[in-house]
């Protein structure tokens, strides 16, 4: 996705008001009609302690230059930062951009995970949590972003992804959409949505839920493979993999 | 608004979900590309002494055969069932009549206000709550159907009509919609609305929010006036109006 107008910020927005004191609700929009809500914006904001016991662990996965792509209000890139980690936190919301730089990001960036140059530097470590691998969007992009990673990324680069089962989901509207998926050639956990708050929506854009084998099968032919998994206490909450180099 | 058809009930899936223990949220959609979130299902349910307390002095002015328009879950009329009272609950909406009867109201039909016909026997109250007097839909609709009110009511009948005043509500992007009616000569507090939940979205519809001094202008040459309020405790919460017959 390109970077978003002010009207099309809706997840920015609803960062920004929740950081001065406005309580709003994340609404995604999925184009078979289906709405609902996402959670709270708190939890994008939530502190270390409290995140989930796969999520802290992953962080001890992180290594010398990170990228945070899709980093939302920044709390994984915070948190690194306060460790000591030189830190660079990129999103196609300047909303988002602007929260993480106001809660103290030094290098906050308004930028999609399709338009990452090499900087001066490479990565040492990328991260694609709160389910960004879903940023991948279709079979298509996990097969041609990794090269993109491994363009920005160092030698010894690895990327730290969550992403869920979309098989967890029981619900029958999803069950359908994922049938259609089926007839229409795309992955079963490939979803078409934009994120809606007051009067700013988000262009369409693909996101993607993968299994863990749908994972490996994707990485097939990359430079990339996984290495080790992470799993949260539930299925339906996901996992973390770590994706280093090599086949 | 017609009869909703199964796709159509998002207001009848939401209350019929919550009442069998799913808990969801209901959207609100404008016509100028706002969404918001009416709150919690659990208010459509909420017993008599959880109600403000100008709904519950309310209650005191029912007398005779009740019939309560848009009726929802049933919070009005089954309250007034329980104290004896001959109550009809009325809805466009399939799955809130189902919700009604489920709960236990003995009479609920699913017909919408713009189609209530003369019953065996007249109505003596007419219920109105939870801002439906909004179900008027715009300043035509206030001219035209409290004569449909008039024909159905005995000759002593009763409104009793909840609105409020468009005005308490300030935020930027309200402001912006009630000048474009003003633009578009509608009743500032007019609102083009839908419904969704999941997949499930209403059709378009008008509602209406009006401040004591429209209300009573808006009954100008019908059979009807207003002949005492009750105030919420906050204006922003609204009032509730009696409104009897004579001019």
């Amino acid at each position: 996705m390109d970077d978003l107008t002010d009207d099309q910020d809706a997840f920015g927005r609803l960062l920004g008001d929740y950081l001065h004191g406005e309580y709003g609700i994340e609404l995604v929009e999925r184009d078979d009609g289906f709405i609902g809500t996402a959670g709270s914006p708190s939890q994008y904001f939530a502190p270390f302690d409290a995140w989930p016991s796969h999520e802290r662990a992953a962080m001890d996965w992180a290594r010398g230059r990170v990228l945070d792509i899709g980093c939302g209000a920044g709390r994984h890139a915070l948190h690194l930062q306060e460790q000591g980690f030189d830190v660079t936190g990129i999103d196609v919301s300047p909303g988002a951009v602007a929260v993480c730089r106001e809660r103290g990001l030094r290098d906050a960036r308004v930028l999609g995970i399709t338009r990452i140059e090499r900087d001066s530097r490479p990565w040492d470590t990328m991260l694609l949590l709160g389910a960004n691998f879903g940023l991948m969007g279709s079979a298509d992009g996990a097969r041609t972003l990794p090269a993109r990673l491994t363009a920005v990324g160092g030698e010894n680069a690895r990327i730290i992804a969550e992403s869920r089962d979309p098989a967890t989901i029981s619900d029958p509207v999803h069950l359908a959409y994922r049938e259609a998926n089926a007839q229409a050639d795309r992955l079963p956990g490939q979803l078409r949505l934009r994120i809606r708050y007051k009067r700013y929506v988000t262009p369409w854009f693909e996101y993607l839920f993968v299994a863990k084998p749908e994972l490996e099968h994707l990485l097939e032919g990359t430079d990339w493979h996984v290495t080790q998994y992470l799993d949260a206490e539930t299925a339906a909450d996901g996992y973390i993999a770590l994706i280093e180099k090599g086949g």
